[in-house]
């Protein structure tokens, strides 16, 4: 493999880095509105699920599982979003958002709803933390 | 197991079935705006992805695989839209959506960004069949 990975652009002005699983960069939305990962997979030139073999979809399901149990256990949230879309950006991404029925957006889908609000930096490190106490990210 | 599956009325509403895969009924949404096909795990009580056991959840990302592979193929699609919402109707459903670059919500969402089109017969046919042909449905 000649090409390495490198995250999109817009994909990193849009979020902080949380950790790497095997697999994929889970990253955190710069949107305080609803507590919303994606997760990349680390390797280039995908733009679909498809595009990974076999062994790897499996791969990025456990973590996308493993995540959706996490983000659901630290935000005890009413319901877990999970897509993977690329219209815009192109670069294989998997949402998972954890959505609240009291949340801004509820029950549309969270993608153009409304605009990002910035994160309280406590409030993002605090988010930062119990997802990183729950998962095991490579040090 | 004593609850036996039953489909949502809203999903039953909305879509034509196209067949069941092991795991998976296959629904086309009655939407010409796009291919759309949805799939229903059938299995009571599901709300989600990771309400299934993990050897079920590998079987569904396997059925979604599939279906995706066979909707690109049928359909030359630009790009797939894969995803798990369920903040409107909660029985668990993946939609697999086929988009095109000239489609009328491009590069929206389909969620919400357009009314849903009326099919023709015809080509609401002609396309059931490409995908039955693709898809290793139960007799």
């Amino acid at each position: 493999m000649t090409e390495a990975f490198s995250l999109h652009p817009q994909l990193a002005a849009d979020t902080v880095p949380v950790g790497d699983l095997p697999l994929v960069r889970v990253l955190l939305a710069k949107d305080a509105n609803y507590p919303w990962l994606i997760l990349v997979p680390r390797w280039p030139g995908l733009t679909e699920i498809i595009d990974l073999p076999d062994t790897e979809q499996t791969r990025l399901l456990g973590e996308v599982a493993a995540v959706s149990r996490a983000l659901k256990a630290v935000t005890a949230c009413d319901k877990l979003n999970v897509a993977a879309i690329g219209n815009v950006v192109a670069q294989l991404h998997v949402h998972v958002v954890a959505r609240r029925r009291d949340d801004i957006a509820w029950p549309k889908p969270v993608w153009g709803a409304v605009p990002p609000v910035p994160y309280q930096p406590e409030a993002r490190d605090a988010l930062m933390t119990a997802l990183r106490a729950a998962l095991p990210f490579k040090s």
